[in-house]
This record gives C-alpha cells, structure tokens and sequence, in this order.
C-alpha cells in the first residue's frame, strides 16, 4: 500500500455531518491501490465498543489519488478506516496507519457530537436559483434624465474607458424585466448600486443612497417589488473592504489628520494623508479606495446598519460581499446574525477567489463565488490550457474540499465583471463558450450568468468586459440565447441539475472528453463533452456508473443515444455536449 | 519524488497568522524525499507579482513524512511552495503538483488578509500556569461538620466506593494552600463544586449554589480571594452537556411529561419518561444525566447566566468545560463573548479527547485538555506500548495540528480523575513515572498536575483514581515529591520552558530513546529521555540542532556533561533522564 498517500481530514471537506443522525467522511488513497476500504464506527460511548461497517464508495479519482466516502449512522460517532490492498490490510485512525486496530478508542477518528445548528444550511431557494449578474451603469438606461454628464451613447462597439458613463439604471432594469422573466433567471445579482463617484460604484460615497444616476429609493423599492412578483430574486452588492476618497469620513481624515475623529476607521500608516507615495492602506494599491479598518468599532456597527437599512427598507433577499476577506470571521459572523435575524432566508454570498473552507462553516456565509471552478472551466473549455485529466482533478478537488450541503449552494460562474468575457477567451468561438456554459448550468451549484454573455457579448480585461448591453436583436448571437434559454429551462424543469449529486464517470485524454453522471431521487443526468477538434464516438460501459440507468434521452441536441444494455454510445460533433436524461433503472 | 506525500493545508494548523504581518504555513512531504523546498510568495495584489523567496526549515518527521515550515511576511498573501529533489524541481499550489509555475495568481495559495482577530490569542498568563487538579471530595476534609451522611474515614488504602463520600470541602482546599503554594503551582481546576447528589458533582442540581457538603459560597469567595493574594487562579469546571436527575426542571419533565414548560431542555425521545430503557438521551448511556438541550434557547440563557454569575459573584478565573462535544460552536462562541465581557483574561478550557481544531481557531475556546498528547506519553512512558519512533510521529502530528499561538496553552496531563494513575500504569515504578512528569514539565504546553501525583499516589480506573489525599507525610513517595517541585520551579524559573518553541531532534529505537530542544530568545533546554532498561550514552551531533549552543549544565541530575565543540555527550542510567540548560551559542 502506498502509505504516504492516505489521507483523512477529520472536519471540514472531509467529516461532516449532513443530518442529526448522519456523519459523511472522506478518505483518500492512492490512485488503484486499494481494493477497498471501508468504515468500522460506532457509538463513541460503547464499552466495549460495538462496530457497524460500512463499506466506502470511489467518488473520484485525479492523476494522483482515488477519493472515498461512506454514510455513518449515529450522531456521536467514533470510526476508523480498514484498508485492503491485494497483499496487506491497515487501519488508519489518529494513531497514523497500523497493522493491529488500536484498542485505545480515543485514537480512532471522532465526529464527538452533531448539533442542529453545526449542520451547514442555506436558504432552501439558493439551491434553485439562477443568477443574472447585472452591472447596471450598462445594462439598460430606462431614465435618461438622470445620465451623468459626460455620458456617451450607448454602443456595444464602443470600448468604455475607466471612468466613462452609458446612463444604464434601475429603471432600465425594471424596463427589461420581461426579458430577464422569458430568459428565466430568477435572481439578481446587482454590482454596487450605492451612490459613488465612479461608473462600477466599487468605492461607496454613501452606503444608505441609492446612486442618483441610478435612480432613487423608490425606484429600488418598485424595482425589487417588481421582481418579487416575479419570483425573482435581488441581492445587493456591499463593499465593505473600501471606500470611495469623497466617503466623508475619509474626506474629515484627509482634512484633520490624527485629530480626525476617524482616524482609526481607516488603516493610515502616518499622517498627513499623502497619495504618493500613500501613507495608508487601500484596496489592492488604488489611493482612490481607502481600506476601512473593520477592526473598529464604529465602522463594524456601520457595517450592520447598512445591513439592516437595506433589508427593512428595501426587502432586499440578500448580500453579496466584495473583497470579503477584507473583514474578519468575527465581522461575518456578526454580519449572518444580522442579516438571518432580519430575514432568514436572506442570502450571504462572499467574494474569495480561492477555496473558501473559513467562510462556510455554516456561522458565515451561505456560499461562495466559486472562482476555482470559473478557473477550470476556462482553462479546460475556453483556452484549452488544461486536457481532460488536470480538469477532472480541479472538480474533484473542489468535490473534496467542502462537505455535501454546501455544494449545491455554491455560486459558479463563467464571467463576471472581473473578468475577461467567456467568448472573449474562445476569441468568438461559440461552439467551445457553449460548452462552458453547457458545464455552468448542468454541474452542481448555482449558475450566475454574467449579463450579456447569453447573447454572446464580447470583451475583454475590465473595463472593456464592462461593455452596454446590446438591446438591438440584431447584434445578438441567436444560437447562444437559445442554447441559455433551453439551459434554463432544463436547470428549472429538472431538480437533478439543482439539487443531485454528481460524479465524473469518464475522461479520457486522446479525445480531450470529460462526462458526469447527476442523480436525485430517480432521476438521472449523464453530460458527456467532446471537447476536440475531431468528432467522437463517446462510449460509457455500465461499470463507469454506480448504478444502472434506463433509457436515456437527449434532451440538448436530439441525438440518438445508442443503448445496449449497461453500455451507451453517442455521436459527439467536434466541440460538442450531449445531455442524456432517464430515471435510474427501474425508477 | 513521491507526489503522493505533498500535502498543505491552507487553513488551521498549515497556514497561520501569527502577527498582523506574519503568517507561518508548513508543508509535508515523503520522509527523506526533498533536497530542499522554498515558498515563493508575495502580495496577492501584485501584477505582475513581485516575488519573495522563503526557503523552509524542517521541524519534524515521523515514519513516513518530513514536515516543513517556514514564516511569511506580509498581511495578504499569495504562496506557493517549489519542491526540488536530486532529479526535479515541482510547484506546488492549488492546481496541484506542476513542472511550471501556474501563471494564474488565483491558483496559487492564499492567505488572504491577516486581521488582529483571526489571530489565535489566549489570556497571557496561560502559557506561565502550572494546574493543579483537585477533586474537591478527595482533597482534604476542612469543616467535618458539613460531611455527607454516611461518610467514611479519610483513608488512602482505601478503594472508594463509587457513591462513597470522604468528606472533603472547600475549607480543605483553604487550609491546604501553603502545602500547594510551596509546591509551586500557580492555578487551581476544582473539579464541580455545584449543588449536586454525587461525590464527583458531574451532575449538577443547581448551578447557582455551592454544594453544601463543600461549604457556601463564603467559602468559595474566601478561597478565591486567598488564592489571588497568593498569585493562584481558579478555574471551575461547568457541566452543561447534562444535568442529575435531581435537577428541577428535568423532576418537572418526570412529573408532567410533554407538557412540562422544560419539555424542550431536555433530548426525550417519548414521553412519559422511561429510565429502561430509557427514553431520553443521557452522557454516555447514563439514565442519572440526562442530556439538557443545548439547542434550547432557555438552556441556552441559562448556560450563559451561570457563567456570568461565577465570574461577577466569585472572580473565578476561567471556565473548565465538561463534556464540551455536548454544545454547539455556536453556543460556544456565544460563551466566549460572555465570558471575556465580564473577565477578559479568564480562561475557556474544553474538554475534548480528540483533536480539537474545531474549537481552536480563536473564536471558542482558549485551550483543550490535551489528551492526545497524554495517551502517547502514557504509552511510551508509563506502559511501553509504543517505541520512541511512534511516540516521536504522535508528537509531530500533535506539532502540526494546530497553528504555534495554540501550542504553549495546550493544557497537559498525565492522569486526571477520568484516567488511572500515571503511577497506576507503570505499576509503581516511580522511574518511569517521574520521566512522564519530566516530559510533562519540559515539553511545550502547560502542565496540569492531577492531585496527589506529586505525592506518588495510585489508583487504577474511576472511582479508585479518586482516593483521598493522604495528608500523613509518611504515606507519601518523597523522591517523587522532591521531583516535582523541582520541576515546577525549573519552569517558573526559566521561561523556555513556558514560551519556547520545541523540536525533537533526537529518537532512538534501539534504546527507545528521544530528545528535544526548545529555546526561546537566547535561552536553550535540550531534554533527553533513556526510556531503556540499560544505561545508554547519548550522543547528539552539531547536526541534529538547528543552530549552536553555548556550555551546557544539567540542572536536574547534575551530571556532567561531555562538550566538544557541537557534539554533546552525556550518559543515562535506566528509564532516566537529562534537562540540559545553556544559552544559544554568543547568547
């Protein structure tokens, strides 16, 4: 047995509990070297000690390691894992890897006690929504009269500058909401909309006003009334991390210094005030956003007021955080008792372009932007920097790396305004963005759909992914719409997509493919990828599937599925999906 | 290179801050496999990123891994590590093992924004304490007239009886302060001193009074407040998984079933109440302590309403946490907040067999009793059930859970009122006993002495850990007491002992014997332990030390010790061993 290779988190990714009686671990070994291994647990107070076994699944494997997981029973468990390889068998508990089974059950591995509220839990609808990211200086400009001056006309040919206005606003927002309702997303993701100097409104003048080239509060409250009647979502965008230079505290700190009375809201190296070179911390090295010291206590208790203001005054269902790791855990754990006191199923999304174990512990946020994934799905879909094998280790790392309950929650993307558009990357090819997007709306998590990207908007490295919405029919990519418009459809008719399990069940290097099989309740997705250059034969023995399906049908390209007993095959186009969809066999 | 070994883990004890601009991360690989690793790290903001070059320094191994660690500068980090052996150069980041660097900074390791809160910090005095355990009932009989009915006489040849009463009291533990001062400990854990029916009081009837058999709460005030005027802190011990049966709300559930107002307090599976089998859940299988439901919102006022009350009503200084599995961490934080409110130098100390990461991260508890530790020390020391290979992995397992602020209010111990006598185990040989203090003494982490182990006492499994205290000085074993006291003053007197860091840089297999060094500023310890029954010649080399050491004296046997030049020489008689004292080399 390869020893060095076996590997048990005893929290986090790798033992959490999913229910008052249920305990999911995780095990990892070496790629093919186990034969199997399973679970010997118990009651953690049973002396002697009485042992259920469980024997452990394969839910993975990259280049490296074969990844396990088993479902124990009992809510104070104690457990060890028994390894078999052809020629030894090992147990592995927190007295490393021994031939004999420890008999000092304290060295077993421990989940002591589930609790309620140690269980992570997200609003239910998280699960089921489908976000559109919508940056409103360019999405729609519904109310011409409060353009800031200097706008320019709105064209997606034109490559905005940093600081230049379209006039997009909230009431253009709520002019497209037909659109957004027959696209089918139903949720919002606004970028800051608080009234700011500049056209992103990343730098916050006044947390408790809405932008007046935006619009006003009650143009807010009727937009997100609207929505709601709608059955659809809005979350805000809080930028805590920083300010904008005209914010007036910052501007009293900038006028009188240490004697400022807030001096220490900001995180000022030496006074006076100086911008070159700065003399305090910012976002990034921008002298236009000045770091809030989150460590105050007046600016925590701002924090929680704009919190509070926009859920009383604006039923907004939700907050998503910029730069969040800008704020301590203490901050967001004072944050979610604020928000879920106020509405419960208010949603807190933070920004954190790595893995994000920290924060979603279920006593912060209920999800994250997952940027790790966006990140594999570009690297393997739109740049083809990655083959079919280092992508399968990225989703399986991410598999491994939070418990079950929080993935369903997370919130994936294939753009945002922080990036270069999808298309962009497959420099216009739509067969290889489709893909992406194929992947985005069928893989486990949320989709969040950067505006635009449906009608296949072009664009590159902020500010120019930050283009007008095409509002002219004739400037959209047709078959990119419709391909959206199915995807959501699909996602919305069928929970598998929203709410299953999933596991990848075929890669294969020569033909660059990668397939994943979805499963809830009876219902069963297969999604299969030629991600080449050449046609494929896609073929799926019943031994890549953890049980057996019935018949499968294609829902995204009407293709004939050949099925022959456990084995299916498919005829796959050069950049091309198949979505096959059935119930489990005699289901 | 054996990719299977190399493991980071970007949180808890594999990346750490340590200092608002220091982070420490450390690194696994095979035993033996690299040459050398460095991390090449950065601000994360940096584009293009501007590289710092930290090669890492080896702080342990165990059979089957060496463990690296190096310490970063900066506040916002971007890290990756470059492994090198004789034959490759691999990066190691996110995106797993490379041949190249990953381009993408986002894939690289993240510790993104140190914050002053997020950094692990227990009250100051922790790391200097040195515990003493008492066993109220067991300690010294103060007030006869407040012993129990049917109390026998204060004998330590006798076996207690499992409800047995000895008659032992708060005014005991008073009358007995000169014996603890001159001995030199400088913290006291009372096991619970509440209103209970039992001799050990772990089940509680009123949370809010002093058990009368143990005096009032005059009593405890005169005993606090006597032992502060000698520089001694209390620590009570608070039993909130379960309560007795005696307990008013859980009679009111008895009587009233579902309609008792406590119904909910408690975890009753179905009413009436049945006691067998029993129909509510209880500690362990239990029917005299039935579970109180930390989820209850009452329960949970109560909890922190009894915190509360000790520490304004008594100034007690700290809370021992019985059964600490039994509540949430959400109730826990909760109980941080209350408690260091009030007393923010009070201490919060779980009870909690395993590791305990979960509650280690700054937001719960202050320090757990260190049970892992105490089973590889008993099984080395006291019973020879592993050699000094398994002993030295256990000990670096221990190093690498969790971040260093952890490590030196780690609480240890050799025995406790749940465990046999350290003196039990070894079957009377004080030999291996007293190495088990030495170890406990030297070794980073604070001690905690059960009462009466410093007298020599036995006892084998509960009740008969528990005898009474014999206070006849010929009952005591004196070379153990001598032993003892100078280890507490060795370690009141040096402060490496207390702050250090530590590191085995010394295992032998044949002798079963281990060496380590900790050192902290300019002073330096190295202890070395022959856990043979042969004399044995330690030889250590100017290798095993990761920098030179000045003269060194050895303060605990006086031996003389063999320098030459790096090379330290010193021989030890059977199951003994060396406390060596210098000074870094020009310190």
């Amino acid at each position: 047995m390869i020893r060095e290779a076996i590997f048990h988190l005893p929290y986090d990714g790798g033992c959490f509990p999913i229910a008052e009686d249920r305990v999911t671990v995780r095990l990892r070994a070496a790629r093919g070297d186990l034969a199997r291994c399973e679970v010997v647990y118990g009651d953690r107070f049973c002396h002697p000690p009485v042992d259920q076994v469980q024997e452990m699944v394969k839910i993975g494997h990259d280049q490296l390691f074969d990844y396990y997981q088993a479902e124990l029973s009992g809510h104070r468990l104690r457990y060890a894992f028994v390894l078999h390889d052809h020629r030894e068998t090992l147990w592995y508990t927190a007295a490393g890897l021994t031939t004999e089974r420890p008999q000092e059950v304290n060295l077993h591995f421990h989940y002591q006690h589930v609790h309620r509220r140690d269980i992570f839990t997200a609003p239910d609808w998280l699960a089921d929504a489908i976000f559109y990211e919508i940056f409103p200086e360019r999405f729609a400009n519904g109310d011409p009269r409060n353009d800031p001056p200097g706008t320019v006309p709105w064209s997606t040919h034109s490559r905005p500058a940093p600081f230049g206005f379209y006039g997009g606003d909230l009431q253009g927002i709520i002019e497209r909401l037909p659109y957004l309702e027959e696209l089918g997303v139903n949720a919002l993701w606004l970028t800051p909309i608080f009234t700011s100097p500049s056209n992103h409104k990343y730098d916050t003048v006044d947390y408790f006003s809405v932008d007046p080239h935006f619009g006003d509060l009650a143009t807010l409250q009727e937009l997100i009334r609207r929505c709601h009647d709608r059955g659809i979502r809005v979350v805000l965008d809080g930028v805590f991390n920083h300010t904008a230079t005209s914010f007036a505290p910052w501007q009293d700190v900038v006028a009188h210094g240490a004697s400022s009375r807030y001096a220490s809201w900001f995180k000022v190296e030496s006074f006076p005030i100086r911008t070159d070179p700065k003399s305090y911390e910012t976002f990034a090295f921008t002298p236009l956003m000045p770091k809030l010291n989150c460590d105050n206590p007046e600016v925590r208790q701002l924090i929680m007021e704009v919190a509070r203001y926009w859920l009383h005054t604006a039923d907004v269902d939700g907050w998503r955080l910029d730069v969040a790791e800008g704020c301590d855990h203490d901050l967001w754990r004072d944050f979610r008792r604020t928000v879920k006191a106020i509405k419960p199923d208010a949603i807190i999304l933070g920004e954190i372009w790595q893995e994000a174990q920290r924060w979603l512990r279920g006593d912060q946020w209920d999800s994250v932007m997952n940027y790790q994934l966006y990140h594999a799905i570009v690297d393997f879909f739109a740049t083809g920097a990655i083959g079919a094998e280092t992508f399968r280790a990225r989703l399986t790392r991410l598999q491994t790396a939070y418990p079950d309950p929080v993935q369903n929650g997370l919130v994936n993307v294939i753009g945002s305004h922080d990036t270069p558009r999808i298309r962009e990357y497959t420099r216009g090819d739509t067969r290889r963005s489709g893909l992406a997007a194929i992947f985005l709306f069928t893989y486990r998590g949320v989709p969040m759909i950067y505006y635009g990207d449906e009608v296949g908007m072009m664009g590159s490295h902020d500010p120019d992914c930050r283009r007008p919405m095409p509002w002219n029919e004739e400037e959209w990519d047709h078959p990119t719409l419709t391909l959206y418009r199915r995807l959501i459809a699909l996602r919305r008719q069928h929970a598998v997509f929203r709410r299953g399990d999933v596991r990848v069940i075929w890669s294969d290097a020569a033909s660059n493919g990668l397939g994943f099989l979805r499963w809830y309740q009876d219902e069963v997705a297969i999604v299969v990828f030629n991600n080449s250059r050449a046609p494929r034969r896609i073929s799926l023995s019943g031994r890549d599937l953890p049980f057996p399906v019935g018949e499968l049908r294609d829902v995204l390209g009407q293709r004939s599925v050949d099925q022959d007993g456990a084995s299916i095959r498919i005829e796959l186009e050069p950049f091309s999906a198949a979505i096959l969809l059935g119930n489990r066999d005699g289901g």
